[in-house]
């Protein structure tokens, strides 16, 4: 089984390759070019190192979001495009999925945060055990776009000693400092951001249940909406407002 | 702090740059071309990538053995040249070490196997325990060529739950199978085999303890004889007895 992954639902553009338990290819960007100069070159680079026969793969496995609607909507481009001319299916990996199963095999609880502007994160949390001679992921509570404070409060009531990972810990750590009440780490550098390796390899799990979809039928999950959606969703509501207002006057 | 990470120790080419807590970049690949047709081509993808100035780095970590004997030397030829023509340190990185890095933050012991041939393995036993808000790596047997089942009469002594990982698992799978008595398991594909990302990590720690070589004083740590040496050492020691029998019989 053969596995191209794909993420770029955050600053990292990533592109890897799982062939059953094996990572033929990775490669891994967090850098200010946008995706749509980074991933295609990206995969046609490892396509040429490892002389890859695209038509080879068995799915491609995408972060599905949350994330940056740029970076999700070029992933989900380049996912779908694939997808499309390959004939082939696609696994949707739930960003925070993939995040966490960057840490599979602790026993702690397994927290990422995704800064998601405004205060709030796009986070969840994750589990793993041991189940024969590998480790199925559990989630303790689904992915979701939250006040920080809220995902605090829920490590806090679960109890137990947690390790952070993503683009969200430096911009929480003050928070987190002042309020999570139960131990915690953060992970070190080469496991803390988005990887298109963890995501092939959680997404390989993932096929071999049939949880696929069609390349026509992948969309996005941002969780909530984008600013033009939020900024028109407003105007619309003070429009109606006013109307009702004057309405009301009338 | 910007380390630049590089592992040929095996059958994976590996190159990465490390900055603080950031992974900026990660190249690697797991395939039947030779380092020297791979790992300078990676360097310098990814140096144009991320339009990174060599001169900016800090130190170069290199796996620093045990592994394929060519591998370590076009590793450590290639960290010398850089070291040499940079004016940088190199941060050596015991290969198992690395290897063992990447399943930073399990509660379980993770024991490396690389398959050295002969029915022995290069492994080491290590663990991780939370340090403030990050973890450390303690070395439980130091990296090591012998049996497997050494190797494994050791983790069965020391009774805890092991993780395995590197190219030997499969190789020792059945072997495992029969004789571990303790609870184990192998680690996924993305974190299973070398990875310049985890050399990186683990180099940023030893490079801020001070361990470092200049690029004249770096040597890889081979653990035994070549084949060459070996046979030769046998030549001789055949041509000595045969030597001595004549002298008896003289």
């Amino acid at each position: 089984m053969k596995i191209l992954g794909l993420d770029s639902s955050g600053l990292v553009a990533s592109v890897a390759v799982v062939e059953n338990d094996v990572l033929l290819a990775d490669y891994t960007v967090d850098y200010k070019k946008t995706h749509s100069q980074t991933l295609l070159p990206m995969l046609d680079e490892i396509r040429n190192m490892i002389e890859l026969d695209l038509n080879s793969i068995d799915a491609i496995a995408i972060a599905a979001g949350p994330g940056s609607f740029t970076g999700l909507r070029i992933g989900a481009a380049t996912a779908k495009g694939l997808g499309l001319a390959l004939d082939k299916p696609l696994v949707e990996v739930p960003t925070l999925e993939g995040l966490a199963y960057q840490l599979c095999g602790t026993d702690r609880l397994v927290c990422p945060l995704m800064d998601a502007r405004r205060s709030q994160v796009y986070s969840g949390i994750y589990s793993f055990c041991r189940e024969g001679l590998s480790f199925r992921m559990d989630v303790v509570k689904e992915q979701c776009a939250v006040d920080i404070s809220v995902m605090i409060e829920s490590c806090n009531e679960l109890g137990k000693e947690v390790i952070f990972l993503g683009d969200g810990v430096p911009v929480f750590a003050k928070k987190l400092a002042e309020e999570m009440k139960v131990p915690y780490s953060f992970a070190p550098a080469h496991c803390n951001r988005q990887s298109a390796a963890s995501v092939a390899a959680l997404g390989a799990v993932y096929y071999t249940q049939g949880k696929t979809v069609t390349a026509a039928e992948h969309q996005p999950e941002y969780l909530r909406m984008s600013q033009a959606e939020r900024e028109r969703a407003e105007a619309e509501r003070a429009e109606n407002e006013h109307a009702g207002n004057e309405h009301a006057q009338a």
